[in-house]
């Protein structure tokens, strides 16, 4: 396979920026890469590890010359550095991004007009490890990585960005960013939402000390994202506000519906969702 | 240590009453233990596993002479089963049981006037496997068994069935059995009902497809309760059905202060939700 590019420019080299720089270089994409971050530690330990070629701290500098930027910072850090990307780039460098939010990164893009050479991508992979310590080159195989981008984007653009999540054994799957963010609310954010809630209330409760003696592994595996990041979470509630808002109410019907099953003994409609809760659950475990 | 009894009877030797059998025959417990079941399939397994001495189908012999009767059927079978139990054996025989609601056979225990000889327990411990062939004699290990005498317990029953539980290795804890299933019903019935309705809600959706393809750890790890027994939950939802509407309406009340601020986008709202659901998590981790 032929290189995407002589210079390859990652800003922020954390877990996802890692592994994808490890993974790009397992399997042959990237000639040359520079790390770009905040944490001099960080990008340390990235370059001890054989993932960057060099690391920089100055994106002005690191960015010169470069082929193709990958923006791989927090959601809301994204479109600020896709700024600075769009600047200190010329016009056949590609950009790209892993935010997990796609609406606001989009319209940066068109805004900072390098629409025709930016595809956002949201790869749907992650740790509850950080840092370009934990970078693991097989994070993306076999997982989904989705593709945004715009009708203007170049063809070319396109099928660079394509390539590279392919090449590190993602599947691509292209979605309007409206949509995507719509199918993430429903598929990551209400499930955070929900763990979140769950841990909350049993924080709350006036027994705390009794259900925490009581919470078995139901509770424990219900509620495993309540550890998340709070800093993020705040970023994404923020970004993806409408369709997470959207989404919940959605889940609060369906809660009513439920509840009434249960309250009125009603087997037949506690088992259409108990029916169709296991359909899903055994498709994604298939 | 000297044994709880000579004649040892298990209702029910599925996945809880087999691993108590094991458990209780690795810690020296039990002299002779009978299997009693409706699948002669399983009962033999018990038996080749060497987990029981001797197997019955038919209950009212088996009981003969019990000194110990472990009723350890599905929720709605042990109130049935424990009457079968009281009827069959005397007045000495401590009898016990291991259903996940706690009220309807304690009330079941008062009606048959058995109240002075029964004490109920609920093992906080379970498996996505089922029958005598997943028994685990380490189940119970480090678990939390809740047991739930009534006022007029004899206390030698009460000491017998924990210093058996203890000796399996788990914590007991002695609760009312109404606190018992209003805690439950947090601890366990809504992580359970939260599954049902967040993959439910996925499968209804009219972009069903897309979203299977996008659902990563966190959708899987939240909804693994989703696969669960519908039998089973339909009967817990039958016999715990009050507690269980009153913490469903609890969860919907912090829901709609979650929406409101992810709407209004108060950050400090969220961040209080954030806050107390890392809390506890991190509590039930440690």
């Amino acid at each position: 396979m032929t290189t995407l590019g002589r210079k390859v420019v990652i800003l922020g080299t954390g877990l996802i920026g890692g592994s994808l720089a490890a993974a790009g270089r397992a399997a042959g994409l990237f000639d040359h890469v520079v790390g770009v971050g905040r944490s001099r530690e960080n990008l340390e330990a990235a370059l001890a590890a054989g993932i960057i070629d060099e690391l920089s701290q100055r994106p002005a500098d690191a960015l010169e010359g470069a082929d193709l930027v990958i923006v791989a910072a927090p959601a809301d850090a994204c479109t600020m550095l896709l700024g600075v990307a769009a600047e200190h780039t010329d016009a056949n460098c590609v950009l790209t991004d892993v935010a997990s939010v796609k609406v606001p990164v989009c319209e940066e893009a068109v805004r900072l007009d390098v629409a025709d050479r930016f595809v956002g991508a949201h790869p749907m992979a992650g740790s509850t490890r950080s840092g370009a310590a934990a970078a693991d080159a097989s994070l993306f195989a076999g997982r989904t990585t989705v593709l945004t981008p715009l009708l203007t984007t170049a063809e070319s653009a396109r099928s660079l960005v394509r390539r590279m999540w392919e090449a590190v054994g993602a599947h691509t799957l292209e979605l309007d960013a409206d949509v995507h963010d719509a199918l993430v609310a429903r598929a990551s954010h209400l499930p955070q939402m929900v763990a979140f809630c769950l841990s909350a209330l049993a924080e709350r409760s006036s027994d705390r000390d009794r259900l925490r003696a009581l919470v078995a592994s139901g509770f424990i595996d219900t509620t495993r994202l309540a550890g998340s990041d709070p800093a993020m979470w705040r970023a994404i509630a923020r970004l993806n506000c409408e369709y997470i808002v959207a989404a919940m109410d959605e889940l609060s019907e369906l809660w009513t519906e439920l509840r009434a099953a249960i309250a009125g003994a009603d087997e037949s409609a506690l088992d259409r969702i108990m029916k169709d809760a296991r359909s899903f659950r055994r498709d994604i475990e298939s």
